[in-house]
């Protein structure tokens, strides 16, 4: 049996559309229902469902977008640094393999070389390296805290996006934010980040750290091209100037715009589809 | 009514001695008893406790020394950054004012002047200014998640010491530690920093963050002449050549070793006594 945490956020509801369309059985278990952020509650909940696998698709993201964590800090701590550690001891004490969502805004740019990050470099995005977002800080910490695992997947999401609106879809946001940030960015299409993760599992590759992101990078220019091109939107796109500008007018915190190397998730099996495809095949898809 | 959180701890423990002492009726909550990380209970707690004022002196410092919050990171963010915010938000929705216990231990060393650090000045020794203990990385963003919190103290406690023999007692530390590093500090004479964060409240001196350490600065060295002295010990002192020995031969993390500025709180009102009367005083009433 799958446990799954988180399942009804836009990670863990991909989660389990995955489940259901594999019709393989899960159990999505709101904190409403089993307060898991509670150690022992946490262990009798795998216990009494024989959880063989769990998935933390839990966090704190911020709504409307990750400014509100500059806010809601000791949430943010909590659900992105403290809960990936309760869960860890919890699945170290009845020796539950599990996987955690974790993100890969915990880096900027690309490594000194100009090359992209693999799962080993240090995040240059954090508490530890500033500037940062207070929520990649809190990301970022979540690893720290994961450091040493044992039966333990780290899935670096970044930026999801599939073909359905959704105010937390990338594309949506794309298509809806009155001006925009050019930056270079890996990012992740949503359907294919979850299985991705699962096949992590189901093909019992090697635990650890995985950049889930699709191959390659994507400039927001050209993310507003294709959007012209596929669903042809009746408005002009204007960029800000600089990310300075973006600082001043639009945004409490800094972005995390980076570039991740795949070349670890390749090589295990678990690849994501080319980032260029997955987004043409969202918008050719497109649900308004 | 004052509420007390953690008054089980070191710090906790001083505090329930000075309201027995002085008749102040006081009610401590384990978190046994009530879960105040949980924010709606702590609010109920403060309902029907009517509480007029809230300490927190909860939070984690690792046993037996800050060196086990690099293994606890989860419990040692929860208990240091998370229930601070919790605190807050109940504190802030019941119009209860409050005070933090908090620590000095976020500077390293003096300013770039030379002078000891004031209030204001950013930490040195945190996540974002690093290196730093986990310990202390997570007191700093204690303080970050109750910037601009109403009615809230934050009291800044460093090295706490009094006659009493106890493995928390940095006098007892010094006794019992195989070799010593060198290194100039301020620190705190637990009975006098309970009297001063209470004497805030009392005073109603403006809310904000003290530092409440005693005047003055004192070495490592000077410590040992003193124990010496009242204590006449039956051992040799030996201190490492280096703070790169006592990393590599008696600690994991950093520590954080720093003078703080006094001024805000003597001109407050609220001065505790000079650090070389405090210790005498403590070393002449020991308690072995």
């Amino acid at each position: 049996m799958i446990l799954l945490l988180g399942g009804s956020g836009y990670v863990g509801s991909s989660f389990r559309s995955l489940f259901e369309v594999r019709h393989i059985p899960y159990r999505s278990v709101a904190r409403a229902e089993v307060d898991y952020y509670d150690p022992a509650r946490l262990v009798a909940l795998i216990e009494q469902t024989r959880t063989t696998f769990l998935i933390n698709a839990a966090g704190y993201t911020g709504k409307p977008n990750v400014d509100a964590c500059e806010i809601h800090k000791a949430e943010c701590l909590l659900g992105n640094a403290v809960l990936p550690g309760v869960i860890r001891s919890a699945c170290e004490a009845t020796g539950t393999p599990w996987g955690h969502v974790s993100s890969g805004c915990i880096y900027s740019g690309r490594t000194a070389d100009g090359t992209a990050f693999r799962e080993d470099d240090p995040p240059n995005f954090s508490f530890r390296r500033p500037p940062c977002s207070f929520y990649s800080g809190t990301k970022a910490i979540g690893e720290e805290v994961l450091d040493g695992a044992s039966g333990c997947y780290i899935w670096r999401l970044r930026i999801p996006f599939d073909h359905c609106n959704s105010p937390r879809n990338y594309l949506t946001k794309v298509l809806s934010y009155q001006c925009l940030l050019e930056a270079e960015n890996s990012i992740s299409h949503l359907g294919d980040f979850v299985t991705a993760c699962f096949a992590c599992w189901e093909r019992r590759v090697p635990f650890g750290t995985y950049n889930l992101t699709n191959p390659g990078s994507v400039n927001t220019r050209q993310v507003v091209d294709l959007l012209r091109q596929y669903l042809q939107p009746q408005r002009e796109f204007r960029f800000f100037a600089s990310e300075e500008e973006f600082m001043q007018k639009a945004a409490k915190a800094p972005r995390s715009n980076c570039v991740l190397d795949t070349t670890k998730s390749e090589a295990a099996g678990v690849a994501m589809r080319p980032v260029h495809q997955a987004i043409q095949e969202a918008l050719t898809r497109w649900q308004p």
